[in-house]
């Protein structure tokens, strides 16, 4: 049995703690939120301070030639009903890092939080990692702020290194783009220089906040989906489970999360799954220049599609006034309406099974990533009343309630999304729902998900936003 | 305890066989080589039939617009001492299938190998899988002879999938090539038609059959090296022995092979390991004419660099007799010389680690994959007498004979590889071989490499060659 995942799944059930206690929490974000007055405006892309357009070819980019470029692909696939198009995307080749300091408080791990204000943020600031910098911050290649306790994350501070992966950004609005999730753990007797904006909490704290809308960011979801809590036998669970007890449904999730045993299809065959789908099916990118791509426009400042469907590449204006004042234009992502993501799961032999789809993506790094059952980024999914484009969606939308396990509004990232925000849900449904599903879904546990998850470009960044939200308490 | 995994080990572990005894074997290869009459001549690339260098961007391709590509590419990368360079590169976008027919004879798996005759092969036929295609055979897309035993591999036939992985070609010649690796297994009833060019070998036959030069082709080798045995505990494992005893080396290669708790790396510092590597460097390779490569010239019909390294794409003429006759012109890539692979192995806590490489090449998928301790796919590593420009060279090349586990001449593929042929070895060190390496080395067991080879992209061909030829008999 591997002690760091017997210490993770005892900070996953620790739901409360005394370093700082839930009913503390709702006071110091708004704290955190009235401290500082945050003014984002949008304005015309072509007036943005320190960015441009290019002449020839209409992409968006910063004068340092950092950052990131808004251009144009070109997709050519055999996957899917459109075999060819053109979009926008975001362009940022560098790797960023998301990062947790991690220490044990009476013998529980916790990890220390940040309310971080981000320009596209709904609520103003939302919990993060302890660090998030691009590899020019990290490596501090520009002079620049250091970013606050980068010492843990560089080499500087000796710690313990309890995870490091290389997970996926949204593959239809970043070309791909990847960041290194981290979590690093100091000895208890360590002392680390507090910060106002910054608190000590469990896992299972940040998960109970996530039941709550636009609380957790995605980078702090990113991070916690992929800690895995181990793998045993039928057993060895039955003395976890005293550690943990719980109601039925805690147990299906459990057993799905720990169980290696019970999986409808097994590991192999998952694989084979996976092979056989990125073998038969084609993804060719061309970057292009974004005034070449079809059926979008400039339009009063903005890059939009004249039907209004998809987003809009607009410019903000940010102001941020706490001691002192910081402002600075940008272009952000705005989404044409609310998406949804949701995984079905169903009991099979006792253990949760999640419904996963493969789904290709233009920014895909490698032609599909699974994916939530259902993921509509952008939610043109209702055709008429109680009519829907996507395979799975009805039963999701029409759940009765006390087959919802979690329903909540999460965001994407509030640097580059502009109060973008996607209906989080997992849905059971019970056995007369067919095992039998189409080449593009497969079955799989919990404890399935997290051990490809440890391998770069597997699980895509809606499914992990889900995972993460997962209780066991 | 895995049944199909104890399958593989009985197998690898038989080295002999009455269904078709060792003895026999290089009678049926000299006989299938008797068989035909290969001629291979060199012409020059602009004489070749239904090939053409196109005018302006001087690529060379097929008039099908199939098979492959000659084409360039540009690099760029913060990896090395050389930041930028252009090369010729083989683009075939399509993944091909490598798969194996497998069946119990006397309740120990057998694979149905061929003697398969490629335009490029020292000793004119070599061992292969059952069925090589592409995928355009593979789906029948294009007219033309239906490959043997296809319907065990396309659904037509009720089997068991053993194996199904995406592996990756030569980083260095192929732009982000994959094939598909497939073992499926038919009922011991089943009778297969025969075929003189077929016969049932056990994994640990083919696997003797690789201590000589040039017999098993790399197709062979990349689909075997992507069997595992299974993860024991030490208790377990004193039962494994039983079944297979033996020496010293075979006991510390199999608790290599098998022991999932003696590593020198937990596994988790190892996917942090790759991560840091992937989050530090980066590989940006744009397409662009082969006219606009630079240092390389078409001359005397080939594609040539001045000083000779590397290698010259060359046209040959390729004619086949046996019952009919059969002719074609293709380029194929010539090698400057001879190039070496080598794993250094250390035993560490009783079992042998290996030193692994990461190793960036141009038409990786994905920035780096592990390679062996030494990987000169051509050989300018003789800087003067003694003196060597590759790190850990010296040790492999001045090992004393006695601690060389493996030393054979082995062949790249024949279908696209001119009678490229590498020194593929495994050499032993003693204790007072430093455990402490330089970023880019790691130590593994060959639980842990066997373990990552099952996701894509994370063993390249040179390290997945010396794994295949690893025997625990």
């Amino acid at each position: 049995m591997n002690n760091l995942e017997i210490e993770f799944l005892k900070s996953a059930t620790t739901i409360d703690s005394s370093i700082f206690p839930n009913s503390k929490i709702p006071n110091w974000i708004q704290d955190r939120r009235d401290a500082v007055r945050v003014l984002v405006k949008e304005m015309p892309l072509e007036n943005m301070r320190q960015w441009k357009i290019d002449e020839s070819t209409r992409n968006l980019k910063h004068d340092s030639g950092g950052f990131f470029t808004i251009e144009g692909i070109k997709i050519r696939t055999n996957w899917g009903q459109v075999s060819n198009w053109t979009q926008p995307i975001i362009n940022q080749p560098e790797i960023g890092f998301l990062g947790f300091i991690a220490k044990k408080f009476d013998g529980i791990l916790h990890f220390l939080v940040q309310a971080k204000i981000e320009p596209g943020n709904i609520n103003t600031v939302q919990i993060s990692p302890t660090l998030q910098a691009t590899r020019s911050n990290y490596s501090q290649l520009h002079k620049g702020k250091r970013p606050r306790y980068l010492e843990y994350f560089n080499g500087e501070v000796s710690v313990n290194l309890l995870l490091d992966q290389l997970q996926s950004e949204q593959g239809a609005r970043f070309l791909r783009k990847r960041n290194r999730n981290i979590i690093v753990e100091i000895e208890p007797e360590r002392e680390i220089e507090s910060n106002e904006d910054f608190i000590w909490l469990t896992i299972g704290q940040i998960k109970q906040l996530m039941r709550h809308d636009n609380i957790v960011n995605m980078d702090t979801r990113t991070v916690l989906s992929g800690i895995s809590y181990g793998s045993y036998s039928a057993d060895t669970l039955e003395g976890l489970f005293v550690l943990v007890p719980g109601p039925r449904r805690t147990r299906l999730m459990l057993e799905s999360a720990l169980n290696r045993e019970c999986a409808f299809n097994n590991f192999r065959n998952i694989v084979s799954w996976i092979t056989r789908i990125k073998s038969t099916y084609d993804l060719f990118v061309e970057r292009i220049p974004i005034r070449q791509v079809e059926q979008w426009f400039e339009r009063n400042g903005t890059i939009c599609r004249d039907d209004g469907k998809y987003f809009t590449v607009i410019g903000v204006n940010v102001s941020i006034e706490n001691r002192e004042i910081v402002s600075w234009d940008q272009p952000m992502i705005k989404p044409a309406q609310e998406g949804l993501l949701a995984f079905i799961v169903r009991p099979i032999n006792g253990v949760y099974h999640f419904l996963v789809q493969a789904k290709l993506e233009a920014g895909n790094f490698d032609i599909i990533e699974l994916a939530p059952t259902v993921q509509c980024l952008t939610g043109n999914y209702r055709t008429g009343k109680n009519e829907y484009s996507v395979p799975y969606i009805k039963e999701v939308l029409s759940a009765p309630q006390d087959s919802i396990l979690m329903d909540a509004m999460q965001s994407e990232e509030g640097g580059r999304f502009f109060k973008e925000q996607n209906r989080n849900m997992i849905v059971e449904v019970d056995e007369s729902f067919p095992l039998e599903v189409s080449e593009n879904y497969c079955w799989m546990t919990l404890n399935q998900m997290l051990r490809l998850i440890e391998f770069n470009n597997y699980l895509n960044i809606s499914a992990r936003s889900l995972i993460s939200a997962i209780s066991f308490a």
